[in-house]
């Protein structure tokens, strides 16, 4: 009962889903969520009151404490293309130099689990991709911050570890969507069901045929929680984790258009290095983590996004970061 | 005749050779060298008696000064696989955090070239590796902070231009030999003449059969002392710098063995990761650099370098890093 966790980038889309399964847990003393809310919103958080739960706003690379965690969970990072591109000396930061400074602040035994990226693999140029293809990433292009970041810090963990002996779980995750995702995430299924709700026209950047592996975010963090504490796992990883079946983006557009009366498709130009493919090759997820299945299919899962989005709408939730405020430390 | 210049690793065995070739110019007030005697050796400087020079005994990623630079050279970094295979949360910090240190240093309209490497490479499936070839790196790998530490200190840079207007010169250096290596460097040409003049017995790995582009340091070094400085080139990088004759290990141990009697070549098991192939593509470079060749052969070259490695041992000459002094700062 003395364990001690941390989770970095805690009040993001997907950390905020992780502090809802790590709360069911009765075995660890205290939660602490270290979050600066540049793309983590304090609203998702709002409705936890464990009292073992402490949120602390800072940046997760100058976090400074004398606590040390049997378990850290780094998240922190943002995940979409224009909140990357625009400071990307801080997504460096918030990666690889927040997990350099996560790694001090192991217990002796302790575990970090590392969300990394199916970006590792940049455009890739097989598909599936497996955790052994060693990717097609430009590490000069304008992605390249975040790719190369979670490539380095990918590289720094396995290099701790076989210097240092430290206890590792990496995943890379393919695309998530799914309640809680940012409006202004900027990406596909958020960008869509956003454009649908306001002025009905939905951007499709090129002819829409660029195919993602669409994860709901339910279905996504019961793999993370079976693989980072539930299940008793050695493997470290790295290990994709997502959903295998590929969908065209224009699809997911044309649906959401037939769920949101008086929505239209808007065809523009081609974003520079789009990845045309991204699916995982689930042979290594299916051995390390038996029976578990992306079930939820884009239909529903994209039905049930749009009505908390709809919920977000008519309830006037805030879309920004809020005033920050430090809250424990 | 205000210009300042900064060279981060000008202790180094590259970085020595490009003080040399710095202080033949008489267009710079203060030449400020950075280098923590990781891998440099005080030593490779001891012939340097120009009052501009100033040598600061520091680690590049921590550096700190009010003075801002018109030319920043950073070339700070391990090169040799088990020197950064030892110490690989020190090599990130030194490319990665030492790039973004240096980066705030740089005058308004200042410069900053980078040493990368063939490494981003990996071990290639396409040969010759042009500078678009995006690489074969496993990043959870044994040589993976050194690989993509330079892959991601590329991708600051380049983010840092387009998001910022920073001037840039960045190359991709294939293996470089030559005086002021260290003997206990731990690669190939070092290895074997250290082990040709000591016990005589050239350790090859593997069959000896992958093969290297050997670049004889002064060719280099007249590359990059036009990239960086001498020749009018807007082009940002990277752009490949090496010999592009490709020659397998075990003819270079061969032919030291002809050079030194008594040596002889011992086979010993293959490295894990260790390239099979690796060749540049010099297409660009002869464009950016028009006449420029590695014209001296690898049997030049290495007698050029056996000489040295012989005065080496005759003089006694200290091959560990010299006690720490702060000379200037």
């Amino acid at each position: 009962m003395s364990r001690k966790i941390l989770v970095s980038g805690g009040a993001g889309f997907i950390g905020s889903h992780i502090v809802d399964r790590l709360v069911q847990r009765n075995d660890f003393e205290s939660l602490v969520i270290v979050d600066n809310f540049w793309t983590g919103l304090q609203s998702n958080l709002a409705h936890i009151s464990d009292p073992r739960v402490h949120l602390v706003q800072a940046d997760v690379e100058t976090f400074s404490t004398e606590t040390r965690f049997d378990e850290i969970i780094h998240l922190a990072s943002p995940a979409s293309p224009p909140w990357y591109m625009r400071e990307p000396i801080r997504t460096i930061n918030a990666n690889l130099m927040g997990a350099m400074n996560l790694i001090n602040k192991l217990t002796p035994g302790g575990k970090i689990s590392f969300a990394s990226t199916s970006e590792v693999y940049g455009d890739p140029l097989v598909s599936p991709q497996p955790e052994s293809y060693r990717g097609s990433v430009d590490c000069t292009g304008p992605r390249s911050s975040y790719d190369e970041s979670k490539r380095c810090t990918e590289s720094l963990l396995f290099e701790c570890r076989r210097t240092q002996g430290i206890d590792l779980r990496i995943v890379r995750l393919f695309n998530v969507y799914g309640p809680r995702t940012r409006p202004d995430d900027g990406r596909a299924v958020s960008n869509f069901l956003s454009q649908a709700l306001t002025h009905g026209e939905l951007t499709v950047y090129g002819d829409g045929m660029q195919s993602r592996s669409w994860g709901y975010v339910d279905d996504i963090v019961d793999a993370l929680e079976r693989y980072f504490w539930k299940d008793d796992v050695s493997y470290v990883g790295p290990l994709n984790i997502g959903n295998d079946k590929e969908i065209p983006v224009i699809d997911i557009a044309r649906f959401i258009t037939e769920l949101v009366p008086g929505s239209r498709i808007k065809i523009c130009p081609p974003i520079p290095q789009d990845p045309t493919n991204r699916r995982p090759d689930l042979t290594l997820c299916r051995q390390v983590l038996p029976g578990w299945e992306a079930n939820v299919t884009y239909q529903d899962g994209i039905a049930r996004t749009l009505q908390w989005f709809r919920d977000q709408v008519m309830s006037g939730a805030q879309t920004s970061a809020p005033t920050p405020v430090r809250l424990a430390d």
